[in-house]
């Protein structure tokens, strides 16, 4: 008999080499997996964590989803307990919970929000430097509303891709993208909600958007460059400080 | 000719080993001096900057200052963007001021701000972890708030500070202790003003206080341990991570 847990934790990616299991790097997965391993009493990999997906070095996440499987029937809040007495502070295990073996948290994923977080001003606050993107261009914030709109749909997200994802088709549906101003913390807020996203789309979306904002770009050349389905378009990349996954749906 | 420049800054104390240069070690003074040198076009450390005062490893500061002196008149925004420029990114200066050479950023000092972050909880927010100190127990804050009150005035510190301060005196002048709930963000914050504080002070008053709100000692405790003069009354201290130098001020 085993039972399959799902967890929902949050990580500051700042001293992560991202999620993935990488030989000689510190990672988060890596980090779960010596968890549940002490907790299962068996050698490291014996048990296997299964993410929702990966996160590169320095992405951060509110609500990533993982699961594995145990021989045990352990209580969701003692495991939630056990888990971060055990995992590093920089991890923490908000939710546990008993899921049926249908469950897989990346197979069942049905989309997932990205936040980017940029902070404004000439130069960055210290205390920000790895929680946030930077821009010190006057922004304007219609303009960037107006051209994520245009991102919003089916879409072959080629303009929009990292080389060397390594996936058939760049293919994907954003349901909705939403930008807005935080005043008091001088930041401006772009959350992307989407079936999944290729490697590095969300960052070079962000950084697409900002050229419209500061007006190195137009709102008319989303459609353009997506239609042209050409990376070279669309050069830049946020950097990953800014980037957090927010949470794994898993109803359609 | 010689000018004499008084900056205020930020740091994010994470990645210093405190504030004081120390062989092979990462400290704000040094990343200062070597800014300014590099400024001056002299070689490290040829010109020297002197702080307010050191902070520990890991300690931060919102508004720390110091000055140094140049044989150059350059304009304060300009000296400020070229300082910004040079410094590493987890040191922001905010101002730059030229006074006359009988300011002295560490002698004038007329009194200090400390602010002390104490995050609530079972576990502390991943996102936190280097931002503020932590209890898990209810606290009183009333309780907290009154025993605070004990601490202002002029008073020997003998029993709040730790050994190895190599101070002839401990007395020092509280001036104000405010200790307030940040609801929306699950904290307590503690806020020192004073003369000047001894090795540690901050630290183990704030742990003190904590115990107090825990109800692992009493209100009266305060009066009690004062007293004493005695360090081994008052055994915490409470990590680096919480405490910020808020700022110095020079007006009497």
């Amino acid at each position: 008999m085993t039972y399959r847990y799902k967890i929902t934790f949050a990580y500051d990616g700042t001293n992560f080499a991202g999620f993935q299991v990488q030989p000689k790097q510190r990672t988060v997965e890596q980090a779960l997996t010596i968890a549940v391993n002490k907790i299962a009493k068996k050698p490291t990999p014996a048990i296997q964590v299964y993410g929702s997906g990966r996160t590169d070095a320095g992405v951060h996440a509110l609500g990533q989803v993982a699961h594995f499987d145990l021989p045990f029937n352990i209580p969701n809040e003692a495991m939630r307990k056990a888990l971060n007495s055990i995992l590093p502070l920089d991890i923490l295990v908000q939710e546990v919970e008993q899921v049926d073996e249908s469950f897989h948290a990346r197979f069942n994923a049905h989309h997932k929000t990205y936040r980017y977080r940029v902070s404004l001003g000439e130069f960055v606050d210290p205390f920000k430097r790895n929680y946030t993107g930077h821009c010190k261009y006057h922004l304007n914030l219609s303009d960037m509303q107006l051209a994520a709109q245009d991102l919003v749909g089916e879409h072959d997200f080629s303009s929009f891709v990292a080389s060397g994802s390594g996936v058939k088709s760049n293919v994907r549906t954003i349901y909705q993208v939403r930008v807005q101003a935080d005043e008091a913390n001088h930041e401006i807020i772009f959350d992307f909600t989407g079936s999944g996203f290729l490697y590095n789309q969300v960052r070079i979306m962000t950084a697409f958007l900002l050229e419209v904002g500061s007006g190195q770009r137009k709102v008319s050349d989303v459609k353009r460059v997506i239609v042209a389905k050409n990376r070279d378009l669309a050069r830049g990349t946020a950097p990953a400080s800014g980037l957090y996954l927010v949470n794994v749906d898993y109803d359609a």
